[in-house]
């Protein structure tokens, strides 16, 4: 990032990268199974702001990785995030219409197409970071293989989180229960893709512990700006169902503590990882700025 | 496999020893997210022939590995194979009520948790994988990575084996276009457990390329076998619902060639694998057991 280049601006330019990537390394729409693989472009390039892949690489380039080197991961966990999207919308789960702006898998291919694609894309993913082409250092490759596979799990991951959001749909749970979901949910995909740019770099161990609580900390900061968004946006700006959590009766921070307190908390989380960034002993400005723009976004 | 062990006695033994390491790669009901550890259990550990386990440690050990270095790769390709069942199962897909004898996991958990056990089980064979107890070579374990993925995915891969058998419901496809389905829907994972026991073992390229072409044969007359069992076979013997494959109309050998080239196809192709695994150039009698057991079980 140059000295002038906004965060907007940056990840806008990473997305545009990542986009080429992602269309490399996904299968063509002209080769069997057409539909399938159409499905899997549908929502896998339907925009979206690549905030995880961009964390993969502002980690991993402040840390001496080069941008050629983390890309199977970038691309790797922004189809993780996809797939998971793609089943938590399907009826059975949050039965949602609408998804990055438009209809989402399953209204437009149908329940099946949209199960299959969803599990197509978590598989590739590992294919992507297994390719003999993504590292030169087979070792680093198996480490960011578990530890998005760990991310993406059931306990403390990002599975975990999803089933325990199911479980107390029409609960009254504690802010303190709420936080452990939504650190399941959303913060462990995120502090994964913090941790694996370390990972790719070579850093030490107490390096990309610290990435990881960076990362713990604004995953959790953006699910609050994301229950706050639920409840202060329209569908324009969100290019998603608004109102969704109240409707379905979900816990969401505003609900429990109240609009003020989430902002404030979410303030917080921010500070503290945009010292934990500035305390990694390398130039770490655009981590801090990713940090900051995780609140102050407005979609 | 002593001289006076039976194929059958084999696959019991080795199936005893898979469950057992399933057991402990598994997460504890007692550790939350329960309910879907439960339905995780309650799959994968539902019995079953471990055939695929079973040709991961055959392969291997013939070739020269350790058991202790074959198991984590035994154990992911069976729970890829047990999440493609759940997801097979579920009321957009194949819409089945029976599994290995019992109801099957949305049946008994519902859909939502159906669901996300599938996706669970798939996230826990990569990071079964990955970890770092599971080969002392990086390198082998990036290849065994790739070949489950690529095995598991849509291009030849075991998705779009299952997306080509929906689009194909209720068409008339030929003996070709058949085989081609099945190649991809049972034979990809089949082959690719045969082959990743050669890769944990070190053998050359040339020795991983003819287990490939072995378990390509014995996937195919498996499919077979199984295709004549749904015809042929009471619920009781199958665990599962037979006969659904006609009324699905879905094509099957049986329906295509009939049931006498059915049965000659299938011998033909186990007849060609015995001498894959004869020719290899070392003690693989296993492996031609095993082969001649794909088409003499009864369920």
């Amino acid at each position: 990032m140059s000295a002038r280049e906004t965060i907007t601006n940056y990840l806008a330019r990473r997305a545009e990268e990542v986009n080429h990537w992602l269309d490399i390394f996904l299968p063509s729409e002209a080769s069997p199974p057409e539909k399938l693989h159409r499905a899997m472009r549908y929502s896998l390039l339907a925009g979206g702001k690549r905030l995880r892949p961009a964390l993969v690489l502002a980690s991993g380039e402040a840390l001496g990785a080069k941008t050629e080197e983390l890309m199977p991961a970038a691309c790797a966990i922004e189809m993780i995030h996809t797939y998971s999207l793609i089943h938590d919308d399907l009826p059975a789960m949050d039965n949602d219409d609408l998804r990055r702006g438009r209809p989402t898998c399953h209204k437009t291919f149908g329940e099946a197409v949209a199960i299959l694609a969803g599990d197509a894309l978590l598989t590739l993913a590992f294919r992507v970071l297994a390719r003999d082409l993504s590292l030169p250092n087979p070792e680093r490759q198996v480490l960011v293989i578990n530890e998005f596979a760990a991310a993406a799990g059931t306990s403390n991951g990002m599975i975990g989180g999803q089933m325990a959001d199911i479980e107390n749909e029409g609960m009254q749970v504690d802010a303190r229960t709420l936080e452990q979901i939504h650190n399941c949910k959303t913060g462990a995909l995120i502090s994964a893709s913090v941790a694996v740019g370390g990972i790719i770099a070579g850093a030490s161990d107490e390096m990309v512990e610290r990435l990881r609580a960076y990362g713990k900390r604004i995953g959790l900061a953006f699910q609050i700006a994301d229950d706050i968004l639920d409840v202060t946006s329209t569908s324009e700006q969100l290019g998603k169902t608004p109102g969704k959590d109240q409707a379905a009766n979900k816990a969401t921070y505003p609900a429990i503590i109240g609009l003020e307190a989430s902002e404030a908390r979410a303030r917080e989380l921010v500070d503290e990882a945009v010292e934990l960034a500035s305390g990694l002993g390398v130039d770490a400005r655009v981590l801090e700025d990713l940090a900051r723009f995780i609140i102050a976004r407005k979609s």
